[in-house]
Formats: structure tokens, sequence, C-alpha cells
């Protein structure tokens, strides 16, 4: 069962103000007791993020955001948790299509199962969208939303990242999750939007990262209403119904219906997003990641294949939105790495 | 700005005990003072929807349901209000291809601008869902969202009923409105699931129901994300990018991403939605609203071209859903009229 946001929620003042005090005024002190960001280390980005959310919240002062109005969106993918040496989602499918394969004798030499089955990165993404569109439909259709959550689910109780031997669920950012939890104790609704598959993501994020599924957008599959005969179920089918990529401020509106005043990605993907919501009146907050820490997680920018930081990158330095320096700017990682 | 749900939500033990006191152990006392739903006249179906709050939320009891899966999703035409003598988006269509005519003589003859020129109901009716459909592209499209919303705006502020000669928004039905109020101070998060238009509602219905614009659902318009010279903005495309028709299981199912245990409707268009509702595990809760009252609203159903209700209808009787009958189980109607 997904996690509600927490009821304590929409007055915080006097941990503001500590955390205020804690930044600005006492930055030698060893330790804050309350800072609500103990894994980013005090430097630029935690001091924009925390001034940010400072003025949003000062109902005395000139940049008082109404709770309601309080829209955070989240990238998935590189900005929650890594998506090295690919989207897991895709990982997942690998797995799918190792499961399916005796069925399926002709995947052995046809793209993009072939690579899929040798588990050949770079040969299935060379498939292009239309190889990775049809990858998703034949590992992700054909069950009810029912069966297709606990196979996900399934698979992420089982499945292990190739470098760290973990859980993927163990990859998520320890600063992410802080940050999360900041922004909804300061009565930010905080929503995904990604352009992976929402009922994938559906089946573990609530737990990981405190976002019930109503606050998760993203890509998905066409379904269909089958009362037949007994219990009425949803068919997943073989064609996607909505790609979110590129498209994340098509998607947040159509769901959400409000401009986030702030935004979080990490890729050229995220752009659009990141632009559509510093173009909104008032007070607004844009900040990309920069996978910079190759030892603790991946580095890698400009030329990556998967999640390139390019254009976003250059539009973020020329209007001066945050950029975290991973190596820099992060204490920790993951959960499960020391500080 | 569309207001959130109240805060103090959670919790209404005291209330609630009161409200069974009131129904169930004084049923002859003049008034009881903190009835939630004052406007319904006690009976079956009142008493139905308040011992079924009554179990989800009683927290030692057998059917407790936790507050994040109290989903209700309710219609919207005919069912929070009215849709005589045609579902009112179709009536600010015809307003709108009025507006637009003198751009378009070809409408003067040609079907169905023809006939919503004439504000001939049936003609436009008998083209069809095709028609109708070409009928929301010319209408609805071309402009930005925020275009959009500002003349929905002004349309709900200047456009009368031709009926009442009041505002669109008066003819929404009390009853329901404290109904939507009652199930929020129990914990439940309230969802329109309508055919409509998604902007076409977010426009107006926060205002009128207290429902934010994040828990509206229903169709949309096709849109792209303009980035180009300036501001970006989001630009209505002239194409449906869902239809919401008969598919209320699966749009509810793509945003909110869980079951509702209660659903709320009025003609066949909502069955599958009822069915899927009550197809659940736990408890579950489903209501048909009757229009019975030619009077007071109207009084249609099996043959009606607007909201029949007919299968619906046979469903809610042999499987002992709860059926309003508007003329007898609401002691008001709309807001404006006297008790």
């Amino acid at each position: 069962m997904a996690p509600k946001e927490p009821l304590i929620r929409r007055t915080a003042v006097p941990r503001r103000a500590f955390v205020a005090l804690c930044l600005f005024v006492l930055p030698l002190a060893a330790s804050c007791a309350s800072d609500p960001l103990p894994s980013w280390q005090d430097g630029p980005a935690k001091a924009a993020v925390v001034d940010f959310v400072t003025r949003v919240t000062d109902e005395a002062g000139p940049d008082f955001v109404a709770p309601e109005e309080r829209i955070a969106a989240f990238d998935n993918d590189g900005t929650l948790w890594s998506e090295q040496p690919l989207y897991f989602q895709l990982l997942f499918a690998f797995d799918r299509v190792a499961e399916l394969a005796p069925a399926h004798p002709e995947w052995q030499t046809r793209e993009p199962f072939k690579s899929a089955l040798a588990r050949d990165i770079e040969g299935v993404l060379a498939t292009g969208d239309a190889g990775i569109g049809e990858l998703i439909a034949a590992t992700h259709a054909g069950m009810t939303e029912a069966e297709f959550r606990e196979i996900v689910r399934g698979w992420v109780a089982t499945a292990r990242h190739p470098r760290f031997g973990r859980p993927f669920t163990d990859l998520v950012y320890q600063p992410m999750l802080e940050l999360l939890e900041y922004l909804r104790a300061e009565g930010f609704d905080t929503y995904i939007a990604s352009g992976g598959g929402i009922s994938f993501m559906r089946a573990w994020a609530p737990e990981a990262y405190g976002i019930p599924p109503e606050r998760i957008i993203g890509s998905s599959m066409e379904t269909r209403f089958e009362p037949a005969d007994g219990t009425p179920v949803l068919r997943r089918l073989p064609a996607q119904d909505f790609v979110d990529k590129g498209r994340k401020p098509v998607a947040i509106n159509r769901v959400v219906g409000r401009r986030p005043i702030a935004a979080f990605g990490n890729s050229d993907g995220d752009l659009a997003m990141l632009q559509w919501t510093m173009a909104g009146d008032g007070p607004r907050f844009a900040l990309v990641v920069r996978h910079t820490d190759a030892e603790r997680e991946w580095a890698y920018d400009r030329t990556s294949l998967v999640g390139r930081l390019d254009a976003a990158l250059d539009e973020a330095l020329a209007k001066g939105w945050t950029v975290v320096d991973m190596e820099r700017d992060w204490k920790v990682v993951y959960p499960f790495q020391p500080p």
C-alpha cells in the first residue's frame, strides 16, 4: 500500500527558520540537528534549494506561493535513481525477454530481441524508438494491470544491478530522498514526470520515494476494460497510449493541470519541462543533476547514449539554473554507501 | 486559484458517531445540527451512504479502509450538475460556433455547424461521434491552454441556461456538494471521471466542487509544447488525444493508479466505472442518480438522447446498488431553490 503524504505538511515555520539559521548564520557549526538535507554539502546548490523553499513558504514575503500551487516535478531516471548502464526499465525488459524467449524461437535471430538476449545495450539502442517500442510491447503487454504489477514487484525483489549486485531500488539517491521529504514537509506536492512507464514505476516508486501512484506521470500502454465474464479487468495492449519522451509539459499539464513552480532533471529529455516551469509567473526553481562521480556512481554528460546532458546543460549554465555536481555537492549518493 | 482539500480531513470520529446517532438512533428528532447531508431526505439512499462511510472509516471494524485507498469517483454531467437540454460543454461549443461563424461562411450550410448555429440539438446529435468531434475540434483548439481557460471562464461568467436563466454553474446539485464535502471530511479523495473535457472542467469545477485540477479526469485535446520564440506555451491541437467515453476505468487507472472504492454516476456511460469499482476487494459502494424530477430538474432515463440510463439501471437494480430517486431523495436540487 502506497503511503500518502504526511499529515503534518503545510506549516513548518520553526523548522524553516532553524534551517535558515543553520545554513546562513552558523555555517561553521559542526552539525545542525534539524538540517533537512544532511546528505548535501553546504554550498551553492543546497543554499539555492533552501533559499527558494524559504521564500515561497514565507507568508509575509513577496514570493509567497499558496500551498496548492507548490508543485514540484522530478524526472526519475538519473534524477531520483541511477540510469546506467541502461534505463532500469529496459534491463527489466531484457529479463522479460530472456524469460519469454523459449516461446519465441524467432527472437534468437530477430532484433531488438537478439541484442536484448545478448544483453547488448548498444545493439538494442541502435534499433531506435521503433525497436524499443517493439521490445516494450513484447514484454509489457498481454497481462492485466494487476498481473503486470506483480511481475514488476517480483523483479524488483529479485533482480540485481550488474555493477552493485543490489536491488535496483537501492540505487536511489539519498540526497534526493531528503529533498522530496523536505519539499513535502514544506507543503509541496511532489510529482514524478518521467519518460518511463507509469505502471512500471507505480509498482515500486511509492515505497521508494513516498510519492503516491496518482502523482506518477509517464508513458503508458493502451489498456482495455474487459468486463466480459466474471471479474472485470484492465488488459494491457501491445500499443503505447502515450509516450512522454520530450513531451513532459504536455503530460504534466494533462495530469496535474497546473504548471510546476520547481522542476528537477538531469538530461536533455527534461529541458522542455525545465523551460516550461521557468516560464511561469512568480518564483521559479530549476535544478539539473550532473553525473560527475565515476567512483560512487557514474560520470557522463554530453555524449552519453543514455541520459545525454548537452543542450539542457548549456541552457542551465546560461540562465543560472541550479546545477548539482554530484561529486562535489553530495556527501552520500546511495543510502547504502557510508558518508 | 483552486482550493485544495481541507486540512482537517483524516479523522472525524466524534462527528461520525454523531451522524450515526442522528440517522439510526434518533430518526424522529426534528433536526440533527451536524447532519453532513442536510439536503438528503432520510431514507435508504442517505442511510446507505452514511453506513458505507461509517464502516470504511471505523478503524476498529472489519471494513476499515486506509485513507490513501479511499478513492471516490464521480461522473460530472447529470451526476454533479445537470445535463439538459444538452451537455453544457456542447452548449458552450454552440456559443463558440456562433462567435466564430463570421470567419466561416461555409458553416451556414455544413453540418454539424449548421445545426449548431440553429441550436438544433437533435440535428447536432444526429451527426454522431464524428460530427461532435468536428464541432469540438473547431471550437476547442488553436489557442493555448491558458487562453482556452480564459475563454471558458468568460463563458461561465456570462452564459445563461436556457430554462433557468442562470449561470450554468448554478445548476450543480446541492446534495452532491454536501456528499463531496462529507466524503472529504472523512478522508476520501474525490475525483471527477467524466466524458467531458478536462480543460473545460478545470476552468470552473475546482471552485464549484472543491475538487482540485489534478483530480479531474476526462477527455482531452492533443497539445503541443511550443518553446519557439519567447515564452513557451501549450498549444491546443484540433485532435482529441483521449476520449473518455465508455472508458472511465481506463482513464481512472491511468491517472489515479488505484481502483476507486466508491463510484457515482447517472447513465450507461458510467456502467464500466461502476462495475470496475464494485469488482475490487473489500467494501465497495456504487450509486446511480435517477432523474425523476421534471418540476425541479428533469425526468428522463431509458430513452433519453442525453444521459440515457438503461443497462446501468438494470444492473443497479439487479445488484442492489444504491439508486437515488431525485424527487424522493433530495430535499433540494439546486442551491438556489428553496427547500
